[in-house]
């Protein structure tokens, strides 16, 4: 996780350094730090826990210089402290280092530097890497970062600052983002574009294994044994104001309240004639899409439980085996993929480190890797041999809403569109597809409507520290979506279980008043579910229960129902993941957390 | 769930019964009731609680008669109540039913007879019986009955006395388990063999659409339409004996303290000069062997964990792509399968009704299926094309232990012997597997010997509500194992992360204090595993490390570590579930909770 950026130009680099950083809190927040070269001295200023702490501390004593770096972050080695923030420095204060990724063989590289004689102040990883840099030192900065970065394992993106060079700023890229901002008179470098846009909107991005070389007036990129690299400028279109809160009290309401326009904007340009259209994107003919005989499915988190809904979805449209895998057990597991295998990697932000390991296993082994990610020129999308791009926007709250629904959308599309080509399903069922897809905006808009009842559902549970989630086939994927949701930012420990399996253990835990939330969405097992709800309900659970529209039957059972509007079954998880939401953000508040930023939690998982 | 038992004969019947019911209480506990019939009128006496309370009630006034049936329940409809217990009789006591199973339609019947003037006392499905066999009552018990069952859908195993026909006790079987025990001048009826085993040994087995007429000295089957049935009889040749505590506290300590033999029994025979042998139980050509395509692992609960490591062994040694799946989901998604699926079941009893339903499901679709189970002659075993058996013995503690690292055993067997046909491990490799399996017995006998450790830090986590397991692979999996076990009996919230997975929303819930235990049993992984330990500790979480002997890293991260003994990393998860089993089981002392009878559960889930 963490952000950085670094700042070089005539400028003070302190307000342009802390302005940047706070674009980038979505990356981590529990600690900040910037260092700034005053063209003599480094000084370093850093601080447990948010950037306004940080921002409180410079406010008596200011660092003044033009030439800088900053860092946001998320602990990985080492609790959160002053001590284990960045940047790190040696001994002598000769480098100053940020970091994004983690060092796997620091360990071993600390026990070396220490049996020379070097001494440790915090617990991170990073630290080692400016100590390193300090025993590597031959006086010129870039071929000590060469030699430095050598000795290497692991992911990181970095950016060094050497009192030797006042006019130098160089930054490393391995496996971790980073971009170089292009000014006038001034250049950039950021974890991400937002912590740049304010000032330059020319950006590079910065590939695995290259370095860049920032000066005032010069930005050189090469790969890390020198060799040079040429690129062309990128120039970013997109605006700031999108991750604006736009009047909403968080960022995560106003992204539930997006659903029905992100929903919209996934479909729009892909529906034609009442029949999915995706061939001015993905260009896999009909006869390889035809000799596709195995999907898998891999993403983590809340694009995972995307994932299994695309089990069902692909299963049932395509009749494609379909196997859905969290990236950080996939990658590991020595799949069995043939030419014949496509590999569906889901991810939001396209840098989730595991999902892209995975993406390059895969392709390795001979699959074709298909991303369905929301950020266009992310490393998930670059590397893939197909993409298709859900169009919800910047996404900033770190409890996931907007994004899910459309990766949910992306996944029929393509359902449909490849059951099209295979002769799966008739013009007439693709229609009818369609034809719910395109009423599902205005579907989500009225479940928005009823937000009153469900915050006094919320309003149930907030006292409780366990509550269940129980569903079936698609309300089963939906169900653990819902539970993470709740975990995520309520801190309420949930869970969810395929409504059959409760009996095999886990009904042990239902006493008097535990909450359980129990989805019956799909006709085909409504009775069972019934049953299910029963059997808690004779344990003496307070049960809300999520049904459709028409039906009267759930309520006998059930302390408290909410119908959703119809829809075809398969279809449902859209729909049934909205209420979801909902509860999380009510109990978020009631209970007073911080929705947008849950503890522990950072927006886009860059380590592993 | 439930059990039920019936006698005909000259003896008194209530002592019988109660005796018989003692033998079921595996099969739930929440309350008991018997019928008994004196020739002239039936009486009823029932108690919510243990069968011990019933006796209770039965001390001062007991009841009188040579026919009778009893019930043992775990609640579906209606909670444990005087009310809700069997048996049930109609409003004037003409007919008195036991029930094991589930009335899907009972709620329209229910309002049927309603409308029709009946009125109810009871919650429950079951109730419905006995009323609409008072509403087609024609004067014959079995025409009578054979009415009645032809208005029910759901599954039932149903003992049924009518004050008219004192000599005839009639049994049906539908989708419940349900045995005929054959005496001497008296006959019996159990939905389990132990519940007669003291009176006989001679059997009828039930099956699905059957009937029994009982009366002292005769039997006659038939199916339900009245089609006369012929059968042999089956004798029972075990012994009651081994489902005894011998010396432990509790079945679940003497359970799992039997594993190294359970282990061992279900080696021995199948192991012939140093290859696995399974020609002699196995009828599948080594053509069909090879031919298959595709696994489907299908189970619940902890045999739905041995599945998941079935996955990974599997893929490993066959290259034989595998799915598993959760039984109650898997019936129906509508699963992909050809003539080249194999598909294998695994359930403890073999008559879990989510496994079994499946089991048919596959049949149907066109699949060869195979049943791994501890039952022979169980549902499971007589239906499914081919049987592995796991001598493991009775296992009669709810929460189970030695049957799970059986399962596993049969998997890696049965692994081996595929791949051993396929050709996909070579005659080394199977040697080297095969030499590993057979030193598993006094492996697991070695961590079985630092109980007093693994106590220790059952101690620690006794006060908490919440706990988080974590691995990677294999580890993972057994995570799921040990997870499930602690909250079965000690109720205890405890959760299992694919560790690479937490940091997507669950590292939320890790607050200071709380209990982590990690499993880094698997080499590949350790180093990832060793960077997800850093992250939690980081968050202030007590963390307890499983690792192999000889590594002397995961101490310097960790509050307390376990070392197994050295194995194949395929095979650690034998070893790496007994602490976890120790843990669950000292816990659950420890907060002073029934070991063998967790609240809510019942051992044989034979409902859906």
């Amino acid at each position: 996780m963490c952000g950085i950026v670094g700042y070089i130009g005539e400028k003070e680099a302190q307000p342009i350094l802390l302005e940047g950083l706070s674009k980038l809190e979505y990356r981590g927040y529990d600690s900040a730090g910037v260092a700034i070269f005053n063209g003599e001295w480094i000084r370093v200023e850093k601080s447990k826990g948010r950037l306004v702490d940080l921002e409180g501390k410079l406010k008596s004593a200011g660092l003044s210089g033009n030439v800088g770096i900053g860092h946001t972050r998320w602990a990985t080695h080492g609790k959160p402290s002053d001590q284990n923030s960045h940047p790190h420095t040696d001994e002598q204060s000769q480098f100053a280092v940020v970091h994004n990724g983690i060092i796997e063989n620091y360990l071993e590289l600390k026990e070396e530097l220490i049996g020379k004689g070097y001494t440790f102040t915090s617990e991170t990883d990073t630290e080692v890497i400016a100590k390193l840099l300090a025993d590597l030192n031959d006086g010129d900065l870039v071929s000590t970062v060469q030699k430095a970065v050598a000795r290497l394992h692991g992911a990181y993106a970095l950016g060094v600052l050497s009192v030797k060079e006042p006019g130098r700023l160089v930054a490393v890229r391995y496996a971790s983002p980073l971009v170089i901002g292009l000014g006038n008179g001034e250049n950039f470098i950021a974890s991400d574009i937002p912590a740049i846009l304010k000032h330059t909107r020319d950006v590079y991005i910065l590939e695995d294994g290259e370095m860049a070389i920032l000066e005032k007036d010069r930005v050189q990129l090469m790969k890390i044994d020198g060799t040079p690299v040429e690129r062309d400028t990128l120039r970013v279109t997109w605006d700031l104001d999108k991750a604006e809160k736009s009047g909403y009290e968080h960022f995560m309401l106003k992204e539930i309240y997006e659903q029905p326009k992100a929903i919209q904007d996934t479909m729009a340009s892909r529906i034609s004639q009442e029949q999915v259209d995706l061939s001015q994107e993905i260009s896999l003919s009909s006869q390889v899409i035809q000799q596709i005989d195995k999907v898998q499915f891999v993403a983590c988190g809340t694009a995972y439980h995307a994932g299994l809904v695309g089990k069902y979805v692909f299963e049932d449209l395509t009749r494609i085996p379909v196997e859905v895998d969290i990236a950080s057990e996939y990658r590991y597991r020595n799949p069995i993929i043939t030419e014949r295998t496509l590999v569906i990697v889901i991810s939001q932000s396209g840098e989730t480190a595991d999902t892209l390991a995975a993406l390059r296993e895969a392709k390795k082994a001979g699959a074709t890797v298909l991303a369905i990610t929301n950020v266009v020129g992310s490393s998930v999308a670059r590397e893939a041999d197909q993409v298709l791009i859900t169009w919800a926007g910047p996404e900033i709250a770190v409890a996931s809403t907007k994004a899910y629904t459309s990766q949910l959308i992306a996944i029929y599309l393509l359902g449909t569109y490849f059951a099209q080509m295979r002769g799966t399903c008739t013009v007439e069922d693709a229609k009818q597809i369609v034809s719910e897809l395109t009423r599902l905006p205005q579907r989500v808009e009225a479940i928005l409507e009823q937000s009153a009842k469900i915050k006094d559902f919320a309003a149930q549970i907030v006292n409780h520290e366990h509550l269940f989630f129980l569903g079936r086939g698609l309300d089963y994927a939906v169900a653990l979506e819902g539970s993470l949701k709740l975990k995520e930012i309520s801190y309420i420990h949930s869970e969810a279980y395929a409504a059959g399996e409760l009996k095999h253990g886990t009904l042990a835990l239902i006493e008097e008043g535990i909450p359980v939330i129990s989805l019956a969405t799909q006709r085909a097992v409504y009775e069972k579910m019934v049953s299910n709800i029963q059997e808690v309900k004779a344990r003496g659970a307070y049960l809300l229960g999520l049904t459709v529209e028409g039906d009267q039957e759930l309520q006998k059972s059930v302390d408290a129902v909410l119908h959703l509007p119809e829809t075809l079954d398969i279809l449902s998880p859209v729909l049934a993941v909205v209420p979801l939401q909902l509860v999380a953000y009510y109990a978020c508040v009631a209970r007073g957390f911080d929705v947008d930023k849950p503890r522990n939690l950072a927006k886009s998982v860059t380590v592993e």
